[in-house]
Order: structure tokens, then C-alpha cells, then sequence
């Protein structure tokens, strides 16, 4: 048992390899600073939710907070999630968040900004 | 006409409004900071990428940067975007480029780690 919460970072997921390679890395930063953290993805490609969930409770694991990589919340977010969260919490007894989309959090937006004033710099330079 | 670049963060574009608001907010540092950037959506919401281009034109801008508020690149910005982008310059006689999408910028990566220790945080205190 452990009384940390294991952060999942949910990307939607491909069958285009290239494309979990940039989820992959836009995660970097965060497994490296957050052990507690992990990958997983809604469909497509592997770790599914249901596949890390189940391994993180065989680890001791007790609270889950799903952080969409999503920008935005759509269909996926406002009906299939939950219901993959809810059965999965039945399933495995255990208590799963689901935080917003990350693009609904002011940092993506200062991102954002930063990427443009660095594109502004390499297109004048 | 104006030696400024003006940038397009070009938005996937929805029938729901409340997915344009958080498009819109992501954008909100970038607007106040950059005067010449501008958002605009592939389909669904307005402005149309056409739309802004064409509008732009007539302000006297000859050179856009195509900023993809996506966080990886799939079909659609690898087919449709560089094609209606292609149309684009030939019909108004500009240059357009497509920058890659943010989510490929190690920016991206780092403001997601500062999403998932705010997370953190709220979810001990």
C-alpha cells in the first residue's frame, strides 16, 4: 500500500508510432520530476487506462488522478472517460479523478505564448 | 503593407461553443503579448484559416506563420492543412508557412510538468 496518488497523464493515442512518440516526450518532463507518474492512453495504442490501473493497484496504488493530455474537453472527455473511470473504480475498488484537460490550465496558454515569441525570433533571425 | 509576420494559431475548430472558449483562453497570452497573431479554425468556427488569410491581405500582411494549437501532428496536419495552405498562397499570392505543432515544443512538455505539480498540490492539501 502506499498513500501517494498515481498521476496518469491520458493521451487519446494512434495507430501512427510518430504520434505517441510526441506524447511521449511532451510527458519527459513530468516522469522525471513526478515518479508517482505514468502514461497511459484512451485507446490505440498501449498502456491502456485499464492496463496501468490494474498494475498500479497490484503495486499498492489506492487514488488515481487521470490529467488528460487533451487541449480541450470533447466527446471523449465529457462521456467516454468517465465511463471508462467508472467502471474501472467498480472493477478495481479505487478512487480515480479526472482533472480537467491540461489546456484548460493558464500554463499551456503561457506555453503557447513562449512558442510563438520563439517562433517570432527564429523567422527574424 | 507591413514587414510584420502574422502568426495563425490555427485551432481545430468545433461545433461546441464551449470548446472554442478554451481555444480562445489558450490564445489570450499570445493575443496580449503578440499584436500581430490571431486565432483561426480549420472547420467547424470562425474565422476560417481563409477568412483570416484573405482579411489579413487586404491589411497590407504578406507573410504568415501557421501555428497549430494541436499537440501532435495527424492527418490533418499532415494532409489538409498543407494543402489548403497551398491553395491559400497561390490564390493570394503570399507566403505561408506551417510551423509544427505546439505540442512538439519542449515548452509544451515543461508546462504540463507545472500542471501535474499544481495538481499535486491541491490533491494533498
Amino acid at each position: 500500500m502506499t498513500d501517494q496518488t498515481r498521476i496518469i497523464l491520458l493521451a487519446h493515442g494512434s495507430s501512427d508510432p510518430q504520434w505517441c512518440r510526441t506524447f511521449e516526450s511532451l510527458a519527459e518532463p513530468t516522469l522525471e520530476a513526478v515518479p508517482q507518474s505514468v502514461v497511459a492512453y484512451m485507446e490505440l495504442s498501449a498502456p491502456s487506462l485499464e492496463q496501468v490501473v490494474s498494475e498500479s493497484v497490484h503495486q499498492g496504488f489506492q487514488r488515481f488522478v487521470v490529467l488528460p493530455l487533451f487541449l480541450a474537453a470533447g466527446r471523449h472527455l465529457r462521456k467516454d472517460v468517465p465511463a471508462m473511470i467508472a467502471t474501472l473504480e467498480e472493477q478495481y475498488d479505487t478512487t480515480i479523478s479526472l482533472a480537467p484537460p491540461i489546456g484548460e490550465n493558464p500554463h499551456l496558454g503561457q506555453a503557447i505564448r513562449s512558442v510563438v515569441e520563439d517562433t517570432l525570433e527564429a523567422s527574424h533571425g
